[in-house]
């Protein structure tokens, strides 16, 4: 793998429109495109009208991935695996909507979803200046923690009260910019169309990351409001050919989270500890929720959804693991970090700037001594690792929000407030599904490792488990608690904090007792990690934009950026890899493996081969710079026309964390022609195919 | 569950007629068995002669079981799942004996085991005082450990000199005793009769350790000497009728481990640092596996054996690591431990052994500190964590063979005494087979982990990688490697040191850059662990015996012991399961299942269902004392006659590694009618059911 962050360091930066990246590098802000490159390199104008109707027709699910409009009538498009946090919550142990698909064949009959929330990016402002001044130079990372945290709220709650739209400021180039973005938000969403998962993924884990690739990973939906499917005025129209060889495509969508800008101290620190410590809990709970899926049909859907989000977790954990395991990949970002650090040192407006490496360093030093029990009490998304069942995160919540919404809007937990409480709400009082028996199994796990990882006689394990083994505690603490009732968690929420307090809800209490350690574990890493490293990093990108200009595009945060390549194949162990595969190729590869699990076909499609061409592309791979997040975005020519959509990247992709890379890694996509081929010949979807097209 | 040991500890020591144990509980001594307490309880006169005779008809499976002789001509019952090993080494791409089972019709017919070597105790002869001699009170652990070693490898070389038979000294009561024992050993061994795995291990890991069951886990090897079936004089023969409910029991095999004298000390780390560490490598072993199965079919056969016994052990872990955290078993061996100190403190016959827990707590300070550069490096049983693969083994052992052969017998690392090389030789060179592919993905994954635990900059991480990353790395030495030619290691073996220092071979050259750092910290492991906790716990056992009396057993050691317990069924969540199962719940276990894996049965058993008897029992329970290493012995009655086969215990059984209970723990049996029924009606192998039960 050629990784193109070293070329570039060692080739100098003057010779290429943007210095910096290269080729077709880059997650882009929509306020920053590379259009000179995109003009001299493609002939492609990236005019303000073009970016601002394909910024507004592209979609956020807040489950975690992308999507676009489609129609004018509020079709949405996205992956079977992005629509699958909805497919898993709206099934039952009658209707497995998440294996065996679902089409509603009239718009009465389309499946609204539990907590589904789509976010439209509809303006974007600058406040980086504001957010600035409020931090003073002289505070202490933990004033200056809450001061920006003041300030961000501050500015969010103006916007909502002014605009009614959801607000939120955004921390890009790791603190170098703040952006106000303004989203249009749609929670009324429903179900149209997904196929079976077994076409959806078909291959499964092993095939998860690779190329060539059969997967018509796809799902529809349909966003309302007030009871009828919205009016769109942007959305993507649907191209007659597709992906062609060498064409030049852009991918919009909602990048994760790169480390392009880590420096080394950061790397060793992901790679020493931050990976190999989240690998072994996502091997625990893989082995944990294999075993449970094996006992019987009804657990294997209950853990469904869970288990493929832990399974993509480790395979694409394990392959950034790898990368930063390259001696070469860190020998580039050595010899790029050595430039920075010279450039900080003879540039005297840049002497802020000089410690910065150390500064991250020392972080990453405290991160390395609180990380395991932030992960078990505090966690990231996805909750206390130490506590881990949906009954604990909504337990907490309640907790917490009886507290923080009692204080000042500027100084509450950033998830109180007061322009994020609506999006809070609606997750807190969904009424997705919670099974009992999973949530103890997942329960008796956490406390066990809570208890491996502190210890059997630390006092807060003891405390925890009261006396009990963890299964017995896990059992005692799931069939005590009523928090299953979303009218009791609504009575709770809006009683405020004598309710809360009067509570002996048993998962609250255990909340309770646990929550002075997990806020104080927090704000160490809020205040000792997050923040030195966000004024660290900030520096970092100054040097960084004086080496190389601002023509460049900040690491991803789960915010929307445009990406651009070229549809191509590569080469792979002397042999080439075409761009595109077919149908034909998709029965094939299940042939050779016999038609089993997980290469076996949906019965409809054994059943209506005869009726399909075969020569009909279904998977192609592109050059765009893309990465965990995007899965889902609409893949569009330059006419803005949806020639494909991402659903993956291949095993090369994976060390995009890092750097990018056009030589092997590409973006996986379904092709537009496979999508309309499957939906007319063997779902009869015909309505939908020509909602899609525009023609029937 | 009643935890046993507590309840001798609280009602005092006088009442029964074998102090220290209850009940069914125990693994006994040969030479020191319950007879009081057999003849007492249940009227039962072990006689020298019985227990000569079922001593002998005992053997040992080297690869990990128990058997027994059950013919005159040799034939050898055991597990399935205890044959495996060799099931898998004589498997191909073309034959998965494994999977699909095995039988040969004739003699001729009878398979050939790869490397499978057999032991039979023949006799037994207390040594203590020899070794204790040699070991004088003043010695440092070092010299200590030293001076036991070389007396321990002068009786066995005397032994093996005197009588031809492969003789070994046992360490008892954790150092209170030593006893030299001769084996005869057979390693002509050869494979009669396996069904399929389906069967053998129906239900699969979700029902593993689990009852009711409804598994046929046997296999038949026959053992030869000169090239004929070997002449038997001590078999056992087969009852009429099979386990009965009530009946007394008896079961003879080989416990591998067990940790019930433990003190509180080492619980604490085998419950905060060695199971979950042992644990962690688990999880990650076996996602690995699933994953590497889960690609193709072939895949699946290689890795099918390891894979097994990776779950088999991590769910065998789950439940020793929830017994180490119920607090109330904790809190007996608590009580337990005070009432054995202050036993010391008051007798002055004792004082040596006043001190003797803390130093084992020091012990496993020492124990916690290197015992993970221990695993990755040296490693126990399963090779060195670090370097995970067959061909490393393989290397190190020619590297160490070629410096430990040159060094006097008393002076060699154990496994190089020369009354083992015999044994060793054998593994060596067998010819079972390597699949490249597999080495490669197993030794990429050893090479991350060693980075992961010692960090990326780890100067030997680094010497190991050279330059490359795990992957990189481990494709290079798998497939440069010349280790898999058996000629080659024999040309290496008996080359000696020169040869074998000349030998640039890339693996070797591997395993000579980590021999020094890898002998090093065996040799903390041994002398400031394994020797320091060796003294102490002779003391504690010597404390133990002025309590309770010697008429006890010692924890278990992988050599023969005695169980017995009775058919009987046990209450759970107020429910009453019986004590045995039937062909018809079998089915009925299946269908409830809707036939699907693991819960199908193989083609042959649904077509035959109509010839069965299907109110045959095919499993049963009893309360004998049995772990892990007792997979595959006989169950027996009074008159030594075969009643079942030992293959399993359930959930409530792992917990017996720290103490015994005879509440709910039971250990789980295929029945003697349900094998004869099985080969009769489903297998049409009248030849072997008539060759056990002595008539057609």
């Amino acid at each position: 793998m050629k990784l193109l962050l070293f070329l570039v360091s060692a080739a100098g930066l003057l010779l290429v429109a943007t210095p910096g990246v290269f080729g077709d590098e880059g997650m882009w802000l929509f306020t920053n495109p590379p259009r000179d490159y995109l003009k001299k390199q493609y002939d492609f104008d990236a005019t303000p009208e073009w970016l601002e109707h394909v910024q507004k027709s592209s979609v956020r699910f807040n489950s975690g991935g992308s999507g676009s409009f489609v129609s004018p009538d509020g079709l949405v498009m996205t992956n079977h695996h992005v629509g699958a946090d909805c497919l898993q919550k709206i099934s039952s142990e009658k209707h497995n909507y998440l294996r065996d698909g679902f089409h509603a064949r009239t718009r009465a009959d389309e499946h609204k979803c539990t907590d589904l929330e789509l976010n439209v990016l509809m303006s974007i402002e600058d406040v980086t200046e504001r957010v600035k001044a409020a931090v003073k130079p002289d505070m202490s990372p933990d004033k200056a923690f809450a001061a920006r945290r003041a300030v961000m709220a501050e500015i969010e709650k103006e916007s909502l009260d002014k605009t009614g739209l959801r607000s939120d400021v955004i921390t890009l180039y790791q603190g170098g910019q703040y952006h106000l973005y303004r989203f249009k938000k749609y929670t009324d969403v429903r179900l149209v169309f997904a196929p079976e998962q077994q076409i959806a993924f078909f291959g499964g884990d092993p095939d998860n990351f690779e190329y060539p690739r059969y997967d018509l990973d796809m799902c529809f939906f349909r966003v309302y409001e007030n009871n009828k499917p919205a009016k769109i005025e942007h959305y993507l129209k649907w191209s007659k050919s597709g992906a062609k060889d060498g064409e030049l495509v852009f991918v919009s969508g909602h990048p994760g989270r790169t480390d392009r800008l880590a420096t080394l101290a950061e790397l060793d620190y992901l790679r020493d500890i931050g990976f190999p410590f989240l690998l072994q809990r996502l091997n625990r709970l893989e082995v944990l929720l294999m075993a449970f899926s094996a006992r019987n049909e009804e657990n294997a859907r209950q853990a469904r959804e869970l288990l493929f989000g832990v399974q993509n977790s480790r395979k694409a954990r394990v392959g950034g693991l790898a990368a930063l395991l390259d001696p070469q990949l860190m020998a580039r970002k050595k010899e790029q970090e050595k430039k920075l650090r010279a450039k900080a040192k003879e540039d005297e407006s840049l002497k802020d700037a000089r410690d910065a490496w150390d500064r991250i360093a020392k972080a990453q030093k405290i991160r390395a001594d609180h990380m395991h029990y932030f992960t078990l009490l505090e966690g990231a998304r996805g909750g206390a690792a130490g506590f881990n069942t949906e009954l604990f995160d909504i337990a907490r919540t309640l907790l917490r929000a009886a507290e923080e919404k009692a204080k000042p809007n500027s100084r509450r937990l950033r998830e109180f407030r007061d322009s994020n409480l609506e999006s809070l709400e609606f997750q807190l009082f969904s009424e997705a599904p919670i099974y009992e028996n999973f949530e103890k199994v997942k329960l008796t796990d956490g406390l066990t490792f809570l208890a491996n990882e502190l210890g059997g006689d630390n006092a807060l394990v003891k405390k925890v488990l009261a006396g009990k083994s963890p299964s017995e505690r896990a059992y005692e603490l799931v069939s005590g608690s009523k928090l299953k009732d979303v009218k009791l968690r609504k009575k709770l929420y809006n009683g405020g904090k004598e309710t809360v307090e009067a509570c002996q809800d048993p998962m609250i209490e255990l909340a309770r007792q646990v929550d002075a350690e997990a806020r104080k574990v927090r704000k160490i890493i809020e205040s000792e990690v997050e923040e030195v490293q966000q004024q660290a990093y900030a520096q970092v990108a100054k040097v960084k934009f004086a080496l190389e200009g601002t023509s460049t595009y900040p690491d991803a945060t789960f915010t929307l950026r445009l990406a651009f390549g070229q549809v191509k194949g590569y080469e792979e162990d002397g042999k080439h890899v075409p761009f595109e595969t077919t149908f034909a190729g998709m029965y094939k590869h299940s042939a050779e493996h016999h038609n089993r699990e997980p290469f076996d076909l949906p019965k409809r499609w054994v059943e209506r081969k005869d009726r399909l061409n075969l020569k009909t592309p279904i998977n192609f791979v592109c050059t765009a710079d893309i990465i965990g997040g995007n899965s889902g975005s609409p893949v569009i020519n330059r006419q803005a026309e949806v020639v494909g959509l991402i659903f993956d990247g291949n095993i090369q992709s994976l060390a995009l964390d890092f750097a990018y890379s056009d030589e092997q890694a590409r973006a996986l996509s379904v092709h537009s022609a496979g999508i309309v081929e499957a939906l007319r010949k063997v779902y009869d979807a015909e309505e939908l195919a020509a909602e899609l097209t525009g023609h029937k």
